[in-house]
């Protein structure tokens, strides 16, 4: 029987941001899709999960319309626990042919593919042995232009559908605000932090407190390959990541 | 001036949990240490940072007595946050020469290292540049025995505030339940998964909830030099681990 394939997607930003949106009506031509998102923002999440309290998962009717071959659920967890409960609850005896994340507001290059949860869901997905793909706009705004990015997401797509990817390897894929850009390029991850990442208030019984800000230091800046570099010249960049944290 | 070597310790169980202070009991040997961990229970973090609240860090004055050289501090945040954190405020113009996390109630091997906030907070150590290593011993009993893997412990602290550690790399050490270990092992993460990972519940509405729990699948059992087969054998196993994702 020739089944159209099925496809997982989750995101770090809620199912209600317009950047999942964008993913899931796209992936529709491609096959069957289940979108089983956090109910709420979940940015920062990494690969955190929910230990302590009991998850829910829950049917979204809100989408059919505009998204007619796509499964909608949201979850009470973190992005790694959408991929965990999906595989576990609605899926169960249905495994995907491909996981996708995304497509996030905000870069998810250099450093802070550690902390994404956008491509925690990806990694997690890479752990259960599927394709896996996390996609980013660098583009924070919740009204982020989604549409030059879109015909790269369908050509990646293409391509690891038609030819999967290395065991225990996932794709992070970020693209630059940028109407017009310059192509795809395969990289690495360029080497920086975050500096200045708190900032500091005090509130009215004279106690500190603090809020997380920063600002992102390319450690290589004069290095034209890495991710960070190639995002700044309007290319769209595709680095494999590992799950494997052993240094070999 | 030859100043005493400083030290700043976190972990994911909380700043109450046996561990972490077996851990700075011990650190104290070697040189001031600042301890500053999560005011609960924060484990499966991996390296989540809270990004939509602010945080505190408190002073806690009730180990002054067994802990001398330590000055204590708990945060409303996670086990990376607290490393992030403590390096803006309380650290600011003093760089730890070492960063520990732990000592961790329950084992961070093979898969495990994805999800842990203990190893979170030591990859976060290293995005810092600073030589770090994660403690965890394979119990999680909040009643664990962690004195038979305290030599162990001083033995790995000694060796690398000797050598430091290759830039990018941190060491997961885990230690069996076992009072009679075999020695130190080098090795690399046991490829593997978790199966079965949620209970499933039906609350008084007749709505279904799932709480994690699971049991860990070893995909290369066969394999004697894996962290997971030399754990059985009752060694301390050292895994270096890598803060680059990037597959090359």
């Amino acid at each position: 029987m020739n089944r159209r394939p099925l496809i997982l997607v989750s995101n770090d930003d809620g199912y209600r941001a317009r950047g999942v949106h964008h993913l899931t009506r796209l992936l529709q031509e491609f096959g069957d899709v289940v979108a089983v998102c956090p109910e709420g923002p979940q940015s920062g999440k990494s690969m955190a999960i929910t230990v302590y309290e009991p998850l829910r998962i829950t049917p979204v009717d809100d989408y059919r319309e505009d998204e007619p071959d796509v499964e909608w659920y949201h979850v009470n967890g973190t992005p790694t626990d959408c991929v965990k409960i999906a595989m576990h609850t609605v899926l169960r005896d249905r495994r995907p042919d491909l996981v996708c994340t995304g497509i996030n507001h905000g870069s998810n290059a250099s450093v802070n593919v550690l902390y994404s949860g956008t491509m925690g869901a990806a990694f997690e997905g890479c752990v259960f042995g599927i394709p896996s793909i996390g996609f980013s706009l660098c583009d924070h705004s919740p009204e982020a232009d989604f549409l030059p990015m879109l015909p790269y997401v369908r050509r990646i797509v293409e391509d690891v559908m038609e030819k999967g990817l290395p065991e225990g390897v996932c794709l992070n894929v970020n693209a630059p605000k940028c109407s017009d850009l310059a192509g795809i390029r395969h990289t690495v991850a360029c080497k920086g932090h975050w500096s200045d990442e708190y900032a500091e208030y005090t509130d009215p019984h004279g106690r500190p407190y603090y809020w997380m800000t920063g600002r992102f230091i390319n450690e290589e800046p004069d290095n034209p390959d890495t991710d960070d570099a190639l995002l700044a010249r309007g290319f769209v960049t595709i680095v494999p990541c590992q799950i494997d944290r052993t240094s070999k």
